[in-house]
């Protein structure tokens, strides 16, 4: 049996996290949402990749909520002295990831190879693919400040700038990675709790991405983003309203327009289960002990079997 | 008045730092061996450059000798976490030069602008000259294993392989920065105590650099990298052997074909003064405190008003 999720960056890599713990190893299939990478002082950087890589080898900063535990800044700092920039914090043990991953791409891997070889190296046994071997980079459009690329949007301008729309540049011209045409006996595909627009539509937005999922005949449940209304953690919620979209659940499901079979929301939200189109279930979405990672988890793959079950009777 | 010195890294940066200190500021221009610089990681190193760089910044280790002070290693243990090379030590601090630099030569800037560049931000009055802006870099011809890079030969190999030559590849192309050409007034030309074989002759075969020399019009003067017929530190005792030549100042000298006009040598080699075809003046050349490197480059500047007055008289 093999298990599909769709991640971005922290908040997917948690739900990832949780799959991977109680599946058996090597049944989770990780596609990574690349629409956030960008070359950033010469280096290739893959955040989404990153996040669910550390997350997997158990390196990641669980208090921080983001990059490698034990982390140090040393680069950077000394970036500043000679008059680099430092606007994108790069740790000194995250800039081996860069590091390694540069040179091997430069050597001519591709991003797959690259990531399968981190991946072995860091004893991961969960595939992890990226959604397309060539850069699909996400621009955001903004109300006052024009098109800004995606980590000027999110980082530079701490997401501040009203969003008007998204472009998937490159996505046209994209390729499904050949990793993912070797997925076998799929039982179902997870959608994580990432953002929807800037995390999930762009792995979607890779020709051929949504008809191989929908190929693979397995249910595909996704885990809410939202509680009552907010999202955990990053732009989210805004996104929705700036979009002019609701932020509920209903709004959610109609984003992805007929891809989900089910969604699992949180207990705040459960009260309007019934404006729901796909099946659900209802747990305590957020994730913030290792526990609450399993129980969701298992609550997603819960909810598959009985679409399955539905399906079949 | 300005003095131009041809420096390697570490021993020929001690005495760049002596003279930066007891010269105006901006009347120093160190001409910097690239001769070890490599490509590693994806990233530019030019470790003779840094060296220099470091000295004058006041930045630099001075009890491991090298690299920089309070320095970490966060970044290379990182690496070998997830497979990559760790033989070359590159500290967490120390990367922020190589990815700034390397980022700048990518954007299209010039070694020498690069270089400029970085000096200016960290506040070095000093002018750092790589000798060329091609890549020259030093092939070690070894009796038992073949060629060897320079890095593999000094770093990997540990200098263990017995020497039978060098090349300086990409010689005959490479061409002297023109910020050399705007060096005016030169009234002493220095040749710091680094290696002749892998830290001065890459500098002196780049074409044109022994004429423009010649051509200053300025005493040139060597502090002798030799003490007792040793070296301080590093292979220069053990490549002189090897090499089939006298490991004495007599061989020093013979060794520079012409070049020196005089040269400081050591109290332990003051006996053999009259061997010797160039001036000379005699004095404890082991630069340990900043005294030392007060002493030493007073002393060479000293031996060139010497020469001065003897040319003239």
């Amino acid at each position: 049996m093999t298990v599909v999720a769709l991640s971005g960056g922290v908040g997917g890599a948690k739900l990832v996290s949780g799959l991977a713990d109680i599946l058996p190893p090597g049944e989770l299939v990780v596609v990574a949402n690349t629409g956030d990478d960008f070359e950033h002082l010469g280096l290739h950087i893959a955040p989404d990749i990153d996040s669910v890589f550390y997350a997997l080898a158990g390196w990641n900063d669980t208090e921080r909520g983001w990059g490698r535990a034990g982390e140090t800044w040393q680069c950077m700092s000394a970036l500043g002295q000679i008059g680099g920039e430092t606007w994108f914090n790069l740790g000194d043990q995250d800039l081996a990831l860069h590091l390694e991953r540069t040179r091997r791409l430069r050597a001519g891997e591709s991003l797959s190879a690259v990531t399968a070889a981190l991946c072995h190296a860091a004893g991961i046994a969960t595939r992890i693919i990226p959604m397309s071997e060539t850069p699909v980079p996400t621009v955001v459009h903004t109300k006052d400040q024009g098109d800004l690329a995606f980590q000027h949007y999110f980082v530079r301008e701490r997401c501040e700038p009203v969003v008007t729309g998204f472009t998937h540049r490159g996505a046209a011209q994209a390729e499904m990675p050949r990793a993912l045409a070797e997925v076998r006996d799929v039982e179902a595909v997870i959608v994580c709790p990432s953002n929807p627009f800037i995390s999930i539509a762009p792995i979607l937005a890779v020709p051929g991405m949504r008809d191989w999922l929908k190929g693979l005949g397995a249910p595909v449940v996704a885990v809410s983003p939202l509680i009552g209304g907010q999202a955990v953690k990053g732009p989210t919620a805004k996104m929705f309203a700036e979009l002019g979209l609701d932020v509920t659940n209903a709004g959610l499901v109609a984003h992805y327009g007929g891809l989900l079979d089910g969604l699992v929301i949180d207990h705040a939200d459960g009260q309007n289960v019934h404006d729901l189109s796909v099946a659900t279930a209802v747990t305590a979405t957020l994730m913030q002990t290792a526990e609450d990672r399993h129980r969701v988890a298992d609550i997603a793959l819960s909810l598959v079997e009985a679409i399955k079950e539905h399906v079949g009777s």
